[in-house]
């Protein structure tokens, strides 16, 4: 491609609305181009790059013995009713009524439809395993939509879907989808991790996300540095100390706390760790007749260590908790006698339930809330203060120091960048929607299905996130919109620059490289900042000056300066290092 | 590509709904699956297809020098406001509110947002010529959405936007999308037409039609096969008669017609020639003041042959007439003092405009009604019974055997299906977005644009209306799923054919065939019905008895017979066949 056939469209400035540096980043290069909140062309520098990602996940998908189709974008509501999402999915699902009134969505995913492909098109066992998948335009009306492609409303997906026999079928078909996106994340040339991820209520490990590495991730990710055990926040489990409990050695005390309603304030005011202290959070279930009113509310008083932070994940899981909610300020007046700030065990007006966090069930000697404004209590103990709790679980967060699961060390944490997602469904769309095949013994019988998701769209902005500098991108060869480009300095005013350049253009060209050949006429300068934006991995300058001594300059994106190669051999040193 | 690898689905019966021939054998040979009213799933083998279009016109447009782009599917309604055309569209145009209440439009093309990229992108007359396109979803909510791909809600189209400085260069760069779209179509393998269309009030010859030529086509195309001129039936001319009047010879005579309202009726009645009789057409245009409320209306009278019908585009663009409708009955009462089916040109109570096509200006001795219920008037003369017509124009579509306009002999008319369109737009757009750019004078000028549009999922439609047999499609090789199909016979009995069969599979794909092994272990039967079906255009048969020769079997889709080839010859054959 030359350059004056293509369209070049840079920016000294970011706009005001990009926060993160790949918005910015792609807004700069002219990649994207907002059209309306969340909605955004993709130019054609951008589009370059979106086409590598789609080419590399479609060549791998299909390796994997998946199958391309393409559902409609605009899908018929009734589908979605009779999966329930059309009501559950709330105003994230894009709705539209045609000219005849009928109700249509703009699809954010396609379980519903493929489910109902497949529950006419699979009538056998022996049509199993299958597994469809589509690249296609997703619609999702989020209510901030933000950081250009990383959080947009409108955005490309690869969603792939497996239907298999059995549960141990569905598992290996899985696992195949597993290997795929290792293979396509490794193609990519990005650092990754593959994190196991909560599977909800099927259980299981069935559930990994594949997060790319960068400072800027909106996600944590908990790993084990001396083995390979990943998981995102919610599922990565706080294992129970390991010790006994300490006996208690300090007397129970209530000291005046004025103001003091946090628990880092409180071991400030007191001089003491913040893990000597713990904090009270109140929740309630409620239980519902068959009007769906109200006729039971049950209040529960769950404990943590003051430094740290309840994971609603886990909570879920846990048996009666599966619809928690936090209690109302009245609620917690009723059995407390106190308003949030300074709640503690002690003291209840009502019983509640108790449900205490591993690490809080072996502490001694620890601090918490009076029940009583300005008030805590210190030296309370399990047991002499308190009975036992009626339930001791994993209620946390893991902390960076944390024990692995695994037990091969001190869990680390890092960010990261959610781009693809392996999921494990079981028989939920298949039940909901009566998919089912005869089986050997001709009974009907519910697929087993899995569900598997990279955001195309979202990769190009989580590849920046992790690849850039102060100059701007740098792209991995496999994504770059171009993967050299060359730049002739001056070539107005020489022949011979000229000449080279285009020679060596047409060199490359002919053994398959992607290259851009820069006949703009801009001056050095402005060309340099150009591709140093833009990201393109590997640059070839060409100018007089060095020409006459029968050399170019090679320089790749990440290297401080030029090094001079003699132009006989540019082409084969590109041709290596791009194993073209 | 092996069979058991892939997802084939055929049918015996196409559904009820299928009317035409490629809905029924897309939906037999499953490659579309219906959604709902004029949505379909473009299933494996369909999608197959739809990337070979793709490829082959992205190819073509990228070697015309245009660049390739993706605007967002969901558009603000702001753009399509300035336009005007969120009113104007009418229902065709599928309106959505976000979450936030803001109106959006579904996408059925992209004038709008592409212009207000460009009046932000395109400063100066140096970025000039510009052509972008785009391969993206499209929705039109048509009234009655029918005959699968071809007249679909839902489809994928490739819409192209040129930009340039003045009209020279627009028109040069209408004429490279002109080329391109040649090349396209011949590359498809179609049989088609470029037929000049009418290009609206902009006038000139900038607009024409790709039409593959097909019996079922909704369009009538009119061509002269001693030449290169084509034209749709709107834009056709029809010539006036070469020789002078003839003069009068019959008396001018009331006759009674009872019943007989049509020209046929009454030159069957009166045992003559229908060509010697002349129909009445009247219309009306209203004149209105500054609030709308029509203060005068005028009433036109046109005469057509009794043979011939009214071209309502031709009418439109006659002075006074753009903005022309049918007069009503009170109208035509008070003009003519009788109801339709009787009506002519003499004895008028109130004047009306007289407007005469070429051919009936010509006329002697003709008949027409009389203004009165069951008469007619026979023998009437221009000059003699009526003064000359106010207009003489070219009111009527083209008839076969009507003078070519070059002069190159009769017309001929075949029907076609319209797959693309390219047309000059002039500044429409750029006028009604203020698309501006910096002369070399620093003057801002108006952005000369075109369209150009390719109907990609309509595409294969067209493509079986024009290439099928009773047994099912009969694809080019360029559109084919898979050019050549490799069918072993009982290779489950025999080792032999099994091992050829996966030998001349591995020879085909190492040699970039696009080549499919049916492995699925069918009865030949069932097998040969199955891609005799699905129109794959090469097929090689792989049997014991033939090879026990060392022969196999080949027959092309049109073949009414397998051949018999010798099994090492036969991969070089295709390879020969297919140039690949």
């Amino acid at each position: 491609m030359k350059a004056s056939q293509f369209f070049i469209s840079t920016l000294k400035e970011a706009p005001a609305d990009a926060e993160v540096v790949s918005h910015k980043l792609m807004m700069r290069a002219g990649m994207i181009k907002k059209l309306g909140a969340g909605i955004y062309t993709l130019m054609p520098m951008g589009l370059r790059v979106v086409h590598k990602v789609e080419a590399i996940v479609r060549e791998e998908m299909n390796r994997a013995g998946a199958v391309e189709l393409s559902m409609p974008v605009i899908q018929p509501a009734e589908l979605w009713q009779e999966t329930g999402r059309f009501e559950k999915m709330g105003p994230e699902l894009l709705r539209i009524a045609d000219r005849h009134g009928n109700d249509f969505v703009v699809q954010p995913t396609s379980e519903e439809v493929i489910t109902d492909i497949a529950r006419q098109e699979i009538r056998s066992y022996k049509q199993l395993p299958k597994n469809f998948y589509q690249i296609q335009t997703k619609f999702r009306d989020e209510r901030r939509p933000r950081f250009g492609l990383m959080r947009g409303r409108e955005f490309i997906m690869k969603d792939a879907y497996s239907f298999d026999r059995d549960q141990v079928s569905a598992k290996a078909s899985y696992q195949v989808m597993a290997q795929a996106y290792r293979r396509i994340f490794d193609r990519f040339g990005l650092t990754y991790r593959a994190v196991a991820a909560d599977s909800g209520a099927i259980g299981g490990d069935l559930s990994e996300e594949f997060q790319v590495i960068a400072a800027t991730g909106e996600d944590a990710i908990v790993y084990c540095p001396n083995s390979d055990y990943a998981a995102n926040m919610e599922k990565a489990e706080a294992l129970a100390p390991a010790g006994p409990r300490p006996a208690a050695s300090q007397a129970l005390t209530k000291t005046p706390t004025p103001g003091k309603s946090t628990c880092a304030d409180v071991a400030e005011l007191l001089g003491v760790p913040l893990q000597t202290t713990v904090k009270s959070l109140v929740l309630a279930t409620d239980t519902l007749n068959e009007t769906g009113e109200v006729i039971k509310t049950q209040v529960w008083l769950l404990l943590l260590r003051g430094d740290h932070d309840m994971n609603e994940v886990k909570v879920g899981k846990l048996p009666g908790l599966s619809a928690f909610r936090f209690a109302t300020v009245p609620e917690i007046e009723a059995h407390f006698g106190c308003k949030p700030g300074y709640l503690g065990p002690l003291n209840l007006l009502q019983p509640v339930k108790l449900v205490v966090d591993r690490e809080v069930a072996v502490m001694a000697d620890w601090i918490c809330g009076a029940n009583e404004a300005d008030f805590h209590i210190t030296g309370v103990n399990w047991g002499r203060d308190l009975p036992e709790p009626d339930m001791v679980a994993d209620l946390r967060n893991v902390v960076a120091g944390d024990a692995s699961p695994d037990g091969q060390g001190p869990l680390a944490i890092e960010r990261g960048i959610e781009v693809g997602h392996v999921f494990y469904l079981g028989t939920k769309y298949s039940q909901a929607m009566k998919a089912t095949f005869l089986d050997q013994n001709g009974k009907p019988q519910l697929m087993e299905m899995g569900c598997y998701g990279i955001g195309i769209t979202r990769l190009p902005a989580a590849a920046i996130e992790q690849n850039h500098d102060e100059r701007g991108i740098i792209w991995p060869d496999a994504l770059a919109p171009f993967t050299v480009v060359i730049c002739p300095i001056n070539a107005d005013r020489s022949p011979e620059v000229k000449a080279a350049s285009e020679s060596l253009y047409a060199e490359l060209l002919a053994a398959g490289v992607d290259v851009l050949l820069d006949d703009r006429g801009e001056r050095p300068g402005a060309m340099f900042a150009d591709w140093e934006l833009i990201g393109v991995p590997h640059r070839v300058n060409i100018g007089d000056r060095a020409l006459k001594e029968g050399n170019v300059e090679y320089q790749h994106r990440r290297d401080a300066a030029a090094t001079a190669v003699p132009l006989a051999e540019v082409a084969a040193l590109l041709i290596a290092k791009l194993k073209v």
